[in-house]
């Protein structure tokens, strides 16, 4: 007991200064320019769909919004949309960058209040660096299915499941910035879905990417989690996960399914897959980052309970991975000192010590 | 007549000379590496709206997609997005990308057959550069307003109207890559609207960003263009405008309206404006340019009729600012030598011949 909590503080003190130092660096870095060897966007998978009949090019050809005709047309549509940037000297590997729900590419792009994201970080650490629009999001909105915009306020809905605070109160140190701005700029991060989410669509399309651009670390945040591990199960171009704060759908092997985890709002449910493909998540490194204000114990605040589910569920997931000879990593954040963490890490204050820990463990795992 | 004649002979070997020059210079950058700066993503403009009643994080704090209650909760929507890049010893004056109808800031990325667009392009040529989606569309989907998306097939109708040929035949000659492949990415770079278009709501938003980069150029594409007019009145930071194929909303001033003009498929209007709005128009310089495929006389086919009329009325545009002392060129390409232009001369075959072009322009108007 003394001897492990020796090791765990000389392991924080390590950290400590490793990163203590790496950030130094950074910092003295952040006015530097990227140089950047090639850059672009593309969009990948996605499906064709066609209206019975003739196009008239003479008959239906005119621009008519109130009632446009669509017979005999085609409609190219559920593919992702992806931005890269490959900067100068490049590591071999890229990162591929997957937003969650509600949100998306801006995710890692200049933080709610104008610091560099894991986009311009990574970029300055050499990687190649993708990132995603999922289908029927975004850049990527043309939806071959019917959808909705509902336009029904829920911004204090999601602060609170985003674990900056409670209905429009900061959690005490919360490493999210309090000029008000900041919190205009987070909330327009949020973006509706142009169709209905469709998991099938979404890994296909991600699955596509990695068949274009061959090996790559897929980084997933919260919804995009469990569908990065259905992806990895389809393409095994995927080398390594990170995952932060993934929320839902972790795959079990048949007839190692755990319980779902109730909670106050809903219940967390395991998602079962056939024992061959459980064993390719065994394959490939994986880590798992989550926040602070996670509570241990069922709390009154859906808000926080969802992620008490998540990370109990996580553990589970670990273990049962682990024990079929995988390598999965779950840092909760607060457990090595790491404290005030929303759902969003890599955006928030302290996102250059984040971007560290993940860059170190990459480096560890020779993803680097 | 013999005099012009030469003039113009002597006028289109000098534009091939220079241009041939500078593609040559270009070509052999291609591969050249771009310094950034900066770069980075912002939200800007839009509004705040709120539900009545009181948001209770306990009772309504719960992740519901099916039936979210809304009460006492605020939606920040309506906003343009912008990705900014600033390259090394850049020029004065940045570069605004705004897209047009159906389409979302891809249209001045990668070109559907992955070659560079007018991002990169601009971007070796030392100009900051700033794309937009504007409010309502791509990653600024955010609306305050409920939207429908219909996901009725519509590509044959674009395929017209873009003026890459009829139903589904290229034109002879077109500028547009005949890989099939390329005609899948430019279909799936048509988007919908998450929310009604507002112009109001667009040039706020447009207008908001130029308070925010202080002077700048604002370069539009059909839709945008008479938007782009709307949005000048309302900013002088707007130093100079290069408008693409703009496709309606020509403002004139009270009392001097022209005749709406009728087209298979519709009838353009003009906009009224007072006449001291108008004269602000007369204060910057502006560039039109017109594509290839759009007759003089009126034809059958709708997708070419709407700009027969568009040209038309950017005539009687031009020639109403630049009598009332304004700087109105307007270039229709097939007139000066370069044919086979689409809806989209900046993505099209020979895009470095027309971004030369405006290149050119800016250089003669100090705007570089």
């Amino acid at each position: 007991m003394i001897r492990n909590t020796v090791k765990r503080q000389l392991f924080t003190l390590f950290l400590t200064l490793t990163i203590g130092v790496s950030l130094y660096a950074q910092n003295t870095n952040k006015s530097k320019p990227i140089v950047i060897e090639d850059q672009g966007s593309f969009t990948v998978g996605g499906t064709v769909i066609k209206e019975s009949g003739t196009f008239d090019p003479i008959k239906h050809g005119a621009f008519n919004p109130a009632d446009q005709v669509s017979e005999g047309q085609t409609l190219h549509g559920d593919h992702a949309y992806v931005f890269y940037q490959v900067p100068k000297k490049a590591k071999k590997l890229p990162l591929v960058f997957w937003h969650g729900y509600g949100q998306y590419s801006k995710t890692w792009e200049t933080t709610p209040d104008g610091r560099e994201g894991f986009q311009n970080i990574f970029l300055r650490k050499k990687y190649p660096v993708y990132l995603i629009d999922q289908p029927r999001r975004g850049r990527a909105a043309r939806s071959t299915v019917p959808g909705v915009i509902s336009a029904k306020p829920d911004d204090q809905l999601w602060f609170g499941i985003f674990r900056l605070g409670t209905s429009s109160e900061f959690y005490p140190n919360v490493q999210f910035p309090k000029d008000p701005k900041a919190l205009d700029q987070f909330f327009r991060q949020i973006t509706p879905d142009t169709g209905p989410i469709d998991f099938e669509v979404n890994t296909e399309a991600i699955s596509a990417l990695f068949d274009k651009i061959g090996d790559g670390i897929l980084v997933t945040h919260s919804h995009s989690g469990g569908q990065g591990w259905l992806t990895a199960l389809k393409n095994s171009n995927i080398k390594g996960i990170v995952s932060y704060e993934p929320g839902s759908n972790f795959l079990f092997p048949e007839g190692n399914v755990p319980d779902p985890i109730s909670y106050v709002g809903g219940t967390l449910r395991a998602l079962e897959v056939p024992q061959e493909d459980f064993l390719r998540l065994t394959k490939i490194p994986i880590i798992i980052y989550y926040g602070d204000f996670i509570p241990t114990e069922p709390v009154e605040n859906p808000g926080q309970e969802q992620w008490r589910a998540a990370l109990s569920m996580a553990k589970l997931w670990r273990d049962a991975v682990n024990q079929a000879g995988g390598d999965v990593t779950l840092i909760h954040l607060p457990e090595i000192g790491i404290k005030g963490n929303t759902h969003f890490p890599f955006s928030d204050l302290n996102n250059l010590e984040i971007a560290e820990l993940m860059a170190e463990w990459l480096k560890e795992k020779r993803l680097d």
